[in-house]
């Protein structure tokens, strides 16, 4: 039978957080009855965000176009949707049912080319566009196309999603960290950039590419133009390219911000020779489709040959699934002023973001008033990365100890607490260590996801336990 | 900007003939406003195959269980589809919406253990048991996790389906090919699969899986029970895994032939050290879902903690599309006598699969007719691979060719040949360099979806096609 040394070790060194022991924990519990509170994912819908129902109709019709003969249901859909839906069974007469062109639908990558040219008044090519399971499947075939010897490395914020540390570590690459400035709101440092990319050089690894994850997960930071420029400038001096996370791009929660797309400063700066990969999903945003697997993945400054070979991977796994496309083109291309269902998706869409936004507040003002933690407001995405303060233990120096030792020893800490704080409250954060930070700092990742109610009451519970668990370690040492 | 050698060079070296040059070009003919017959792949309702009622009017309710509340819908669905949507909803509330656990929703692995023990009569476990999108997602977290090295290898059928070979090179392990046996019916030969894993051992390859097809693609053969316990005994004397690639299991077109699954098999040879992965998918079969993106992998005689290792691969992605999930779960669970949607199910499936039997006969007869073709008339899956033979050319000598040689001469001469087809007829079927061949033969696959009266024709225009390429060949040398 097989056994751990017949396993890649790759996929042995893999590691993934966000549903790690701390969630299958969390599952055990909730199977003896508990009630769990999952702030681990930014999963909406999970926790009560409801769908948009523009996006559900049309998938009901798609599904059984059958219904399209029914008066009553034509009587109580929208009319623009039901004209959509023919609209769209005419043009792809197989609806769900058959392999779409590896790449995706035609009509749908198109459909997200206009999207992309209203978004940032560029123009975009749907050749240049692949439909995706998601954005993660549409990350790891860049990964894995990047990636030609195991010295290549790709570097990646710390705090990071660990899809991209699991990703390169499944696929055999180095990971090269930048850190984030939490103190100055998690922003890029230009200083901090080459720093560790001379750094990685030094050390015999070739650096192939920069992620960089905008709005941010896990520290719901909204880049500045003028950060991105940087970033594109950073880029072409070091001969990398770009894959931006750009997922949360709708959801940016202050109005003096907004979404700077790298598609749109690197058109505007005139940057054509940047290879750019810019990711997006219906997972986030105000639709929260997590369940639907949709997303793109847009190539710019990749030359034809190149992008034959993504085309070339998509196609070993046939296609994306279907009604993951379809939600992906009911994403870009949503109801438009006219249309019988444009209140109501105006309505439904601005009642999911301002419902984020008052949570993001609710969190962060309450982990701001508990002693011994704080959080940067978090401006964007679905995420709070909550840093926390325990007493140094007895006869322990972490300040002296090697780095490597270090990094085991803090992981081992924020661990034990976020295990600790869903054994007594069951609320399920992820520890900081699995997204990375700061030497001598600690973290958890939350969402803010859970209905308003909960959120409150989780501040007080997150309070009671830090405090307790706070005093029991002073106790024992 | 990124060239070709920024790209890593197993995704460069790894090929997918399905999907590939003739394809691309049937599809820009198509674009010119050509009729094409595509049977280069098994995509059943791109042609014409109509999906089976039942899964799609479950499925538009779980999009929008809105529906559930509309009096006529409630009416014209079968009352057995709606009180099992709603058990559904009871059971999962997310719906469609959600990620899911990273194995996929538990019942709905219940349901397939279930499935599994009802066919075989055996016990199954849902824990052993991962949602996929698709068959070749499970085949390719497989492949990924068993190669531990380049020097790694997996013997794969020669003709087999591109999946392997191209997935094999995406990962960096080695193919080591066993050709399977056309003069009888393309069954499986214990001294090929010695003689081939020897050869590979002696140049320092270390086996580490056997992949089995059955009912085979391209080949369209059925193993006998004796064949199965065969493999489960080399498998099992080498040391090897089996990858039982088992999509077609309900394509068998024979009355005297029944699927024997690998699990089934070797839960009756009691055999529980020889690891399992068993791949079903909802793309084959009656369903022909291909576009849903849905199947399982079942890992039986896999320890818990290399389990872990592949749930962890999934989690990565996070899990597989939901809609799929639900089209795996009715998959598994059909209606059932008593209930409403029955007597429809059977109808419709019935009607698939005799089809699929008729228009097998009527392309084989049909190609066993046109002097200088053969075809081993397909007994399982979709798909003829035909044999057809071209008269040699002047000063060429491809059997004192070396053997890398003789094999890109073949596939250079059946792949002109295949383009021809396409561009004279708008067939488009698939070179059998892509699938491997036999030195010295040629062949070329197609599917025999197409509908009736378009087989029957397409059987005339390769008659007068085969025979003037042949006689314009004549003419040349």
């Amino acid at each position: 039978m097989l056994t751990l040394k017949d396993i890649n070790p790759n996929v042995l060194a893999a590691e993934y957080a966000v549903r790690g022991p701390i969630v299958q924990r969390a599952q055990e519990l909730e199977a003896l009855g508990r009630k769990i509170v999952y702030c681990n994912i930014g999963n909406p819908q999970a926790l009560k965000q409801p769908p948009l129902q523009y996006i559900r109709q049309a998938l009901s019709l798609l599904e059984n176009p059958g219904l399209l003969a029914n008066h009553s249901v034509m009587d109580s859909y929208p009319k623009d949707i039901v004209a959509r839906v023919r609209q769209i069974l005419k043009m792809h007469p197989h609806g769900t049912g058959a392999y779409t062109q590896s790449a995706g639908i035609p009509f749908i990558r198109q459909a997200i080319a206009d999207f992309i040219s209203r978004r940032d008044e560029i123009s975009a090519d749907k050749d240049h566009i692949l439909l995706t399971d998601g954005a993660s499947k549409g990350v790891q075939a860049v990964l894995l196309a990047l990636l030609t010897s195991p010295d290549d490395g790709v570097m990646i914020p710390i705090p990071q999603y660990p899809l991209y540390s699991a990703s390169l570590a499944l696929y055999g690459g180095k990971q090269i960290g930048y850190f984030l400035d939490e103190d100055s709101g998690w922003q890029m440092s230009q200083t901090i950039l080459t720093a560790s990319h001379d750094e990685a050089v030094a050390k015999g690894i070739k650096p192939k590419a920069i992620v960089v994850i905008n709005p941010s997960n896990p520290t719901g930071s909204v880049l500045s133009r003028e950060n991105v420029e940087n970033i594109v400038g950073f880029a072409r001096s070091r001969s990398l390219s770009i894959i931006a996370d750009e997922v949360y791009q709708e959801n940016i929660y202050s109005r003096e911000l907004r979404f700077n797309s790298f598609a749109r400063v690197m058109a505007e700066m005139n940057e054509t020779d940047v290879s750019l990969f810019s990711l997006h999903s219906v997972s986030k945003g105000y639709l929260g489709e997590c369940g639907h697997r949709g997303g793109y993945l847009e190539l710019p400054n990749v030359p034809d040959d190149v992008l034959a070979e993504f085309i070339k991977i998509q196609s070993i796994g046939l296609c994306s699934n279907v009604s993951g496309q379809f939600a992906t083109y009911f994403m870009v291309s949503p109801p438009q002023p006219g249309d019988e269902s444009y209140a109501t998706f105006i309505r439904e869409r601005d009642a999911v973001l301002a419902d984020l936004k008052a949570k993001a507040e609710i969190l962060s003002n309450g982990v701001n008033a508990i002693p011994g933690m704080s959080v940067v407001v978090p401006r964007g995405a679905m995420y709070a990365f909550v840093s926390f303060s325990l007493p140094k233990e007895n006869g322990v120096d972490a300040d002296n100890m090697p780095a490597d030792k270090r990094r085991a020893y803090e992981a081992g800490r924020d661990s034990d607490y976020c295990l600790a704080l869903l054994e007594q409250t069951g609320i399920c954060v992820v520890p900081g260590s699995g997204f990375g930070q700061r030497p001598g700092t600690l973290h958890f990742r939350t969402t803010f996801l859970p209905p308003r109610d909960e959120i409150e009451s989780l501040v007080t519970q997150m309070k009671a336990f830090h405090l307790s668990y706070v005093q029991a370690l002073e106790k024992r040492t």
